[in-house]
């Protein structure tokens, strides 16, 4: 156990459930606590061993060999300090270890003033969400980019099959396989774009603003030092704000970026509904589309199969939506010069990002490549459908074809006889139309 | 124009947009400012004529005579301050027209020393808002309650129809039309009673506790009184809060109440959702229903027909869910001794009980009632499937009838010649188990 | 490792995150299974040794002593199916080990055949999420009753202590602490009483009613025990249901018992924002109530006392509110004969029943009962204010009253010498009036 | 009455409530449907006498001149059909009695084969929400811009005004009036910035896609036109979608769109909670601001001036949340071929940019140009804080301070005299930090 005082209070304090901060905001604000101690060590405002010390457990945590140590619930009170003390105390434990003192040596070390120097939790915590989630971004963005990928190939594989069109659910004109898969295609391609644009809004970042975004304990030369620094190690064009106090108190930013999440849930759930649908049967359904086996279906109904996965898709991508009403909530009701609920924004968001990622992953690898397209199937209902009769108003008016279809009770062949019984139009131009 | 200053400040500061206040909630002020005026008038706390010339001015807005002079907008500043004041206004002109003096006579007839006396929209407001909650209860209890019933004779006339249960929206185990529609009754009944006991959370009121619950200026036997003559003249059973201070700040029972028809929404949405999907086609659908001609279903497409009503119900199901999103928060964001979004909370409530009213109703007279099944599709999809595989897992076992059924890829004769040439089972007996 | 083939599928299939389904929930479904075991052995419908592994295994689980095995994705699709095998599977492994079989000897026992015998997940896994929620019910409305004493407790200490009461955040009328504090017991009183009728909407069942609700494979003196078994072992008035097909497509009374949560939700957001206003400052705040210590406030300003457990209070109610959003659409998107977003659900209202237990138990032990009054400070603003000049307004009229107000801006002392000078009432009365 | 039979039959299908389709989205299809009937036109695809009758209607339309006519209900089932229907059949009333026909001679002009020619509900619906949307964007965007204007003029007007910083609503570091204002302006910057690039979401359209996206019925010289003369005569940059069926069936844009509103949102809710706030009192509240008096507060309370205009402002905010939630449902819920719940999509979309444009402007005019500040009142808080003690920190260390704070409850001058009795720092180095 490297965690100390402040970290037990707040398990004391907060025995809401068993779950804890996501360890990607921890691994973060690590990497900003590195970055702060070695602006101090450049400026020499701290004792060189000491620097390398919590230089040495800021790498010991970022590359995850403590992660049981982050213990603070993630829904717990005060914006976010019980985490920023739980990394404080860590990086104490791990340091003064390091250097062979007690862990609670804190005239050597002491975790807010050295591990927090010029920090406080107010420009830590959102900063760190901000880098946790841009990695976040960037790889669901990549995942979007594979999934439209696929769906594109699926689009040239079905592109020649014919099949009915739908709207309201009703047989409406003809289409192809291979349309519907690029309409899904260039859903998940916005997805991606506005998703990879996401991060834009995200690298403007409060650090060095400290408790309210006027930079209280720190100065200029760590401030530009730091910002400098974190940019380098992160890979991530982080751009200090040019008013810290607004990034401090306002969170537009995470509810405009779980917005794009959420449109990206949106195209899922449709996606994933029109398979399920296309799928089903196989006697009584659409038939259209067969999934590949991936499980049994039924603990009672054998030779079930499911549609596991767009199951499972869409109901990510309604935890996306509740996520978002969590952190459109949570953003609003900031009071003043802080969000005190930093935490349930953090925790909303960052589980967002996460499901999405695996998510499309596993949409794309376990359903979208290995479905196959009923070819025949699609041939046949279109061929037992009207859906042709549409093209006929031009030349006939919508009343007469209004009539037609509804006389013949959507029989083709009779409509057709009908219309060279009565003249209304000659076979070879009738045939050209209706193909 | 009937009425007068602060209601031209009202409109002057909320021109949001041409929407007003719910005309059912002012028709129920007026009825608690006429029995208000009644319990002054015999307790010879006000003028009698004065008092007659109130009675004669709410009287009138009751029988909605002047419907159109209210004008605050649904979404106010002031926890309804300004519609309290445009009745007050209104009625003032009313009753002091009614006894030949100006409207702006106010040394006469005052808006709010005498239209208001004992009087805060603090009590009024929530009162009428529970009166007039519970009057469309009542109508929406007796129309879930014919919904129901619809949904019973439906179930009985198809009791016969045997057709394929869906599980996973896959082919799973025969089932009738009947016992769907049974089950979509069941449902709606467990509505019609939740509805029906929502008048009992409402009908606590605060009348008498004025600004913040603790009875200024108003006298204990005109609070005795006022409660006496309301219950009566509106049928309802109201009863006076014991802690009113509690009701003019927590609106937790609006939430609730709300809540309740977020579950109808559900049902309707799920129902309506089913219908939809079982009369999709014609070629292309399941087919199972079909949905009476409204209305042509398309500008481009002669003959098609939508089922326009199930999509009508789903919307008005997802909009009162979207109201119950704004009630919630509304409820949540009450500060101290009064809620101030009390304007948001009735109009929200009020709409979703307006709208749930009449879309019960639409889709119980133009969709329920005159769908027709297809008894002869139902059988083909049916015997084309292997729903009945499943009954002979207790006696081949599960993995043997799983193994069949992928086998021969569902083809059930095929299943049964392999079960009888490999004496698994010999034919009368799996005859017996398959009818 | 216990469970076996399809539980790995199940891992494979759903890699979306860390979070597995609520042990609860687990737990449950081996009480159904065990009780289902005991059933068909009074029956002889298996074999009593293979019954008797079988029920300690259940016996094991129900203890808690697997709970690692149980490692089905919380969001997995496929209803739950992948759950209900997790269970079965574990079973048959503890059964079989304990008889000295091999865990894969299925000829001997079979998690079909065998464990699930008579069942299919859309009866076991909603009748167990019953269950589970309603053990959380019953501790929850226990705790709502406890937080209501303590709040009544803090109500008559301080019934004596004046202050100002405020609507729309301005100074109104005066109150009492005690008045507020018995106004926040007035609501967890209808929140612990709405909660524990709860349980009545979920006690139905459609156990027996397996695939579908039809029975399928489920013999009626099977159905008729296993009813019985279960009521029994878990203490819980259970009824089959008379309609089970509606219990296994319909999911409202789910989203009806969230509804009641969000409106407990709503109130422990409203107190907990009134205690953290109330509690601010200490100089530039309301500063009529002094919270406990519990834990560094800050991390940069030494000395800071925060409202951590109301801020962690109000966020847990957030996250129940966007359950809730969670729980609607999923209920809502069930089709035909089952709901394939029954995970969904289940955790999401696990997840709200079990943090808002803990939460209602933390909010009172830390923040209600040692929080503190400061009655002079409460005095000292009540004196500042205008409150009682509301209590003029039945003597010198609205208008007056206003002008006085308007005019001395809100100088009390001001406003009587005015009316004093003026005559407009006499100092006795005045006085008498005032206090 | 210009609508025809249609249009009746959608009043008797959908009489929910009396809300129509917003007005604005009515002009801009009448707009489309003058473009095509041109687009016909120049081609000689119609005739000429008829095309200038067809287009006087729309002009009339556009002008605004028949709002009245357009009856269909905003939450009518259909995908919008019954409103192009209605749409249709008013501009063939107007265009035949503009001949001197009767309004049902359908043979000279008809609602469908002429007004409606080369089009679909599914093309023109979407494509005129855009063009309501765009504009409705455009002027939200200006509206932003002049409230970040109007704040940053209180920024500057304020900026010497020292105020204690609040965190966690607890006293915190000093700060100014001018830091919060400036801190507003940047948010609703960012707003002004993502509302003006909202238009570029929106500007692709399907116009042309007809029925389902293959462009069915429509000639390529039609949809080249068709699009070319509407982004003239609407003046704005909208482009043929390169692939239209994806544009009729994937709602998305709308879906993020919305998002950006809620932003929007959250930003005026946390800016008028927090000037609400500041502002309350008079002696017990904040009391660091005071707004304009645009209205009588109460009913009952005398002088009592309410902060309507923030309440307004947070009450739309919310509504706006709302709304986002109906779209994200209706979005979802399409299914292959179009989104039958467009009718809902387009409600709340155009309900939320409206009240988002008058609301933006009220605020500014109303609470944001005319809100006073109170620098004595600022100045006499910090002063009786300990928000400099923050300080002494990085000097005397986080632990030594916090002693400090805690042991003389916040009394600075206390703490200063331990400071320097116990020459902890001399007196002269102290008073240059706490200044």
């Amino acid at each position: 156990m490297l965690y100390q005082d402040e970290t037990k209070k707040a398990m004391e304090n907060f025995p809401i459930d068993e779950t804890v901060v996501h360890i990607e905001l921890i691994h973060a604000i690590a990497e900003i606590k590195k970055a702060a101690c070695i602006a101090h060590k450049k400026l020499k405002e701290i004792d060189e061993e000491k620097a390398d010390a919590i230089i040495f457990a800021c790498d010991e945590i970022i590359a995850g060999h403590h992660d049981k140590e982050f213990v603070t619930n993630h829904l717990q009170g005060g914006a976010g300090t019980s985490t920023n003390m739980n990394v404080n105390e860590v990086i104490t434990s791990i340091a003064l270890s390091h250097l062979g003192h007690p862990v609670y040596d804190h005239d050597f070390i002491h975790p807010l003033d050295d591990v927090n120097k010029s920090q406080s939790t107010n420009d830590i915590y959102p900063t760190a969400l901000r880098i946790a989630a841009i990695r976040l971004i960037r790889s669901l963005s990549e995942e979007c980019a594979k999934l439209q990928s696929a769906l594109q190939r699926r689009e040239h594989e079905s592109y020649h099959i014919k099949k009915l069109g739908r709207t309201e659910l009703m047989d409406a004109v003809p289409v192809t396989v291979g349309e519907e898969f690029g309409s899904y295609a260039q859903a998940i391609g916005r997805d991606r774009w506005r998703i990879y644009k996401g991060e834009e809004r995200l690298r403007y970042i409060n650090l060095g603003g400290t408790a309210v975004g006027t930079y209280s304990n720190a100065g200029k030369k760590y401030i530009y030092l730091v910002n400098d620094i974190l940019r380098d190690s992160t890979g991530i064009g982080l751009a200090p704000a040019e008013y810290p106090m607004d990034l401090t108190q306002n969170n537009d930013v995470f509810v405009e970026v779980s917005g794009l999440l959420k449109s990206l849930a949106t195209n899922l759930f449709k996606i994933a509904n029109d398979i399920r649908f296309l799928s089903s049967g196989p006697a009584g359904g659409f038939g259209e589309i067969t999934l590949a086996i991936l499980q049994k279906g039924s603990s009672i109904m054998p030779g079930k199969i499911n549609p596991v996965i767009p199951e499972m898709t869409m109901q990510v991508a309604m935890k996306v939506m509740a996520n978002d009403y969590a952190i459109t909530m949570a953003a609003s009701n900031g009071n003043f010069e802080l969000n005190s609920f930093m935490p349930l924004i953090a925790d909303s968001l960052l589980e967002s990002l996460k499901i999405l990622n695996s998510t499309v992953k596993i949409f794309r690898e376990k359903c979208i490549v290995n479905l196959s397209f009923n070819e025949e199937h699609c041939k046949k209902i279109l061929e037992e459908s009207t859906a042709t009769a549409t093209y006929l108003t031009p030349f006939l008016g919508y009343d007469k074809v209004n009539e037609l279809v509804l006389k013949y009770n959507g029989d083709m062949k009779a409509i057709k006889k009908d219309i060279i019984d009565n003249n209304l139009m000659d076979r070879q131009k009738l045939n050209e139309i209706l193909n």
